[in-house]
């Protein structure tokens, strides 16, 4: 058995529902603890620096052997290696001298370190992703990500790799937002793109509040906020994803590297008609909108199909959804995806405009409306240079749809993405896959970029 | 005021929801039983004779002066013209021996007479329709045949007209099929169509049975089931409803009568495609049943306007439904009627192969399966004729395409309907409208055959 399905088969089975074989781990759920002890253990069994910043997102941390960065003027404590110190930032570790709020045992694991030139612990270079799921969703989107971290340092350790800068394994909390309904919310949390109030009281389905389930877990919601210090504190950032298409499949290759996020939005469609009597109102007087729905269905994919890029409805609201009605109102949720701001734009307007006009001929009105927008998201050049060219010529490199932590965070810190093959590209299902070879091969990739970035 | 608004306006508030203005009458609720009392209150006031079947469907009999259809050998009670007698058929009345069903004032309303050659009451032309509502819809659909027909009875009386045989104004029970989920749910008991096991059985969305609402509403579901006795004691069955379309407006014409129901019924359409993630699955990999789905709908919109008949796809259900998730499975849910059986039948089979052609190109599998189909019901021939020579030559003989007690009472007894001109064609929806003027104008018309039927 390979190290990696030795560790795999550690965590594969936690959160997953018997009856569809998908998983429900969803951000501060049973499942979802469960996962975070599972962490703390590996951390602890690596003799890795732990700790929870306030937000709830993970930290273990190798500490290099020889930190060579610490800015002149700084007081280094004793303890800049490994020796426990207390944790000077106020904020909740699983060192500080409170209970701990991770593990059971009572032991006290490492303190931070303070980061150089901030007042957060050094992180330096990071790897890791999340362990929350869609519901139902696979196993690997996310988890895949932390397994390889830990593994990745596992390799280098043996194969005496000497670090000038630490390395992290970080797990981010509600990355899929199927709880709370923000995605990345961990990672937006830490970097302050989202206010502490407004986050705490996000509801689930069941109407518990983000600040309720953190404190059921033993987490002190009051200090939710950005942490610049423990920003200021990595040195850059690499997470390794399944891929979540066939492009990799495709070339074939195992691994490939994640250029940028394509800018991607979600735009609410309300097509507008008259409900009437399906039974006996004539075909020539009728208002529709689910003629007018139904067009721009096949409209938004053309026009995507026409532009390289990513339109799907995939969600939608039909009132009263009556079979002997003819609907009143018909909502649609447009996904749409491309390569740039300025080709997804255009997609939209041209969406609109051919549901506008389909109205007219129905006799029904729709609008449009913008609820959520992100821009593009380039990865560091510099990164994805490196690192491409460190793992061959012929790594593809490649754009993704999808949102990450890594999106959010490359705002603030030089990031990109490993992505390990997805043979049939199904994500966000109970059919994930990804075979252990090329997993392996993914924890390779992953060391050798660390070894990239922390080592020299 | 007209006899008609003083009527109306005492039946207009019951039931009427004030924020959307529609009405909420379903069947043994609250609203609906406070109809009831309303029709007890209007019997009484018109010294009719009044009883109840064992399904809840309400009668009020005008017992005729001049009795001459008794077959000879029969044994005729003293008081087949208006004394009360002990009912003798064992279903619950509103004069039987036990408290009194209806009502609450003590008073015994009169007793059924024996009906012709059965062992029912004899109940001659019955006219009538019902008070349920769906969910917000129209104040006239249903209640305006029970106040039309409490009307024309006054208007004969006013005229001096000697009825040969009783007439009897009727209201029929869950004709919607908006509590129970079963269209004309009283008339098909009434007539047997659907077993009393089963139907007692019958849920609402709350979880009460069919038995459980009956038993609330102090009415025995013990003795729902098929009545031949009664079904004998009609004569003729004439149904006033407003027009659920605009072809009386189209002529113009305040008054038409009803030919047919078209056949009809609902198909259920599975689309199955392969659920995936919207962001990161590149077009051409897709198998979207949402595509599908959306062709579907126009080529049901358009097959049925080749053929002059009617198609909807009005309910839909999504799986995962989800913003962000190409779907794995769309059900629609097709409402399709024709003017004949050969039609619709051409018609269903036209979609289902533009569905399955359209799923070849998606990759996508689609299922049509049958959910319920009705055939063509043909009013009285005889009826129809005569009562449209009554009403002057330029009265539009229609087929309606929605379904009515009328349709189900057809099969047992002669059988018609009229129709009210409804300005908008609206219908099953609070601005459902007619005129005063084109009710006065039904109840005249309504008088004139019932005095045809029952005064010679």
């Amino acid at each position: 058995m390979t190290a990696f399905r030795a560790l795999w088969d550690s965590l594969v089975e936690v959160g997953r529902d018997p009856v569809s074989g998908g998983y429900l781990r969803h951000a501060w759920s049973e499942p979802e603890l469960a996962c975070r002890e599972w962490f703390v253990a590996q951390a602890r069994s690596r003799d890795l620096r732990l700790d929870a910043d306030g937000n709830g997102n993970l930290w273990a941390t190798w500490d290099a052997a020889a930190i060579d960065e610490r800015p002149p003027g700084t007081d280094p404590s004793p303890s800049a290696g490994n020796a426990p110190t207390p944790g000077g930032d106020g904020r909740p570790t699983l060192g500080g001298d409170g209970p701990p709020t991770l593990g059971g045992d009572g032991s006290r694991p490492r303190d931070n370190g303070p980061a150089p030139g901030g007042d957060g612990p050094a992180l330096g270079v990071v790897t890791g992703s999340h362990f929350d799921s869609v519901p139902h969703g696979g196993a690997f989107d996310g988890p895949l990500g932390i397994v390889c971290g830990f593994l990745a340092i596992d390799e280098l350790r043996a194969r005496g790799a000497v670090p000038v800068r630490p390395i992290t394994v970080a797990a981010f909390v509600e990355e899929e937002g199927s709880r709370f309904g923000v995605a990345c919310l961990g990672s937006r949390l830490l970097t302050g793109a989202i206010e502490p109030e407004h986050a705490r009281a996000l509801t689930d389905r069941d109407g518990i509040t983000l600040a309720t389930a953190m404190a059921k877990a033993g987490t002190d919601p009051a200090l939710i906020g950005a942490d610049p210090g423990r920003l200021a504190g990595i040195h850059s950032f690499v997470e390794l994803h399944i891929e979540q298409g066939r492009a990799l499949a495709d070339v074939p290759a195992p691994i490939g590297v994640g250029s940028a996020i394509w800018p991607h939005g979600r735009w609410r469609l309300d097509f507008t008609g008259e409900g009437n009597h399906a039974g006996t109102t004539a075909m020539d007087q009728r208002h529709d909108p689910m003629l007018t729905f139904a067009y721009t269905v096949l409209a938004a994919n053309k026009e995507a199909r026409l532009r390289g890029a990513h339109a799907t409805i995939g969600r939608v609201h039909i009132s009263p959804n009556a079979t002997n009605a003819i609907p009143s109102r018909v909502t649609g949720w447009l996904d749409a995806r491309a390569a740039s701001s300025s080709i997804l734009e255009d997609l939209v307007v041209a969406v609109g405009r051919r549901a506008a006009e389909r109205a007219g001929r129905d006799g029904t009105v729709v609008s449009v409306a913008a609820e959520s927008t992100s821009g593009e998201v380039a990865f560091s050049t510099d990164l994805v240079t490196r690192c491409a060219a460190l793992l061959g010529a012929d790594t593809p490199v490649l754009p993704t749809g999808a949102g990450h932590d890594a999106g959010v965070l490359s705002a603030f810190v030089p990031t990109m993405m490993l992505f390990v093959r997805n043979p049939t590209g199904v994500s966000h299902s109970p059919t994930e896959h990804a075979t252990d070879d090329d997993c392996v091969a993914g924890v390779a990739a992953l060391a050798a970029v660390l070894a990239e970035l922390a080592c020299r």
